[in-house]
């Protein structure tokens, strides 16, 4: 749990630091799962080391500030597979910035995979909040 | 591959249909896996298998018409779990249903663990694109 906490925590370190190579370490080789995957919120599927890097690089050139406050952060492990679901609060100087709905709520589920370098990045799915909290039903009565 | 295939049809075809019964069967118990979530598109993250259905009842009981066409579907599998990804195109009679981007874009993870009745789901996210194809950086120059 607590190395797949660290793997997690290295992933948003990597964007809050433009560190692309810790990025690209992050993220499992081609042979260690079958189809790396990343959505940015709002953002349509990428796949593959080359376009999802591409991005990144894209991203970090364009964000001089952000930070990451994650909540209700879950990790659920099965075999060698772990899925990190949690909130990610983004504070970011560049409101304009591509891609990223800052100020917004974005819901996340992170998916790694144990290799022998590691937990590595096998998915990342990060998506805009954009309905009412109500509107889920919550706190209505039962139809 | 073909059981995983299978296993995320029946999943688009439980809400195609309105059926909840096929809707409980397709996602996984509480012991297959560790905490089951559900993040439709631009709604919150929904956890376990309680509030999963009571939503899935909700948007059943408020969409009279619904049907998937499921493009760009890989199925990549690592041990006892499977990943698909896709996108979904929605077709829907209802354009103002409760948190269903009708017409849109939506592209979508599909986790699987491979338990004793089968592949079961383990998590469902998906989300809206909402930003132009060009803006992912596809067809530009490198910066």
């Amino acid at each position: 749990m607590e190395r797949v906490a660290d793997a997690n925590a290295q992933f948003y370190s990597a964007i809050e630091n433009g560190d692309i190579d810790l990025m690209q370490a992050v993220w499992a080789e081609e042979h260690d799962a079958p189809d790396i995957v990343c959505v940015n919120p709002g953002w349509p599927l990428l796949r593959g080391r080359t376009e999802i890097m591409r991005a990144w690089s894209l991203i970090m050139a364009n964000v001089t500030y952000i930070q990451y406050v994650l909540t209700e952060t879950h990790i659920g492990v099965a075999g060698d597979i772990a899925m990190v679901t949690c909130e990610e609060n983004v504070l970011t100087a560049e409101d304009d910035s591509p891609g990223f709905v800052a100020g917004g709520q974005v819901v996340t589920t992170n998916l790694f995979v144990d290799t022998e370098q590691g937990w590595r990045l096998w998915s990342h799915h990060a998506s805009p909040v954009l309905m009412e909290e109500d509107e889920e039903g919550e706190g209505t009565p039962d139809a």
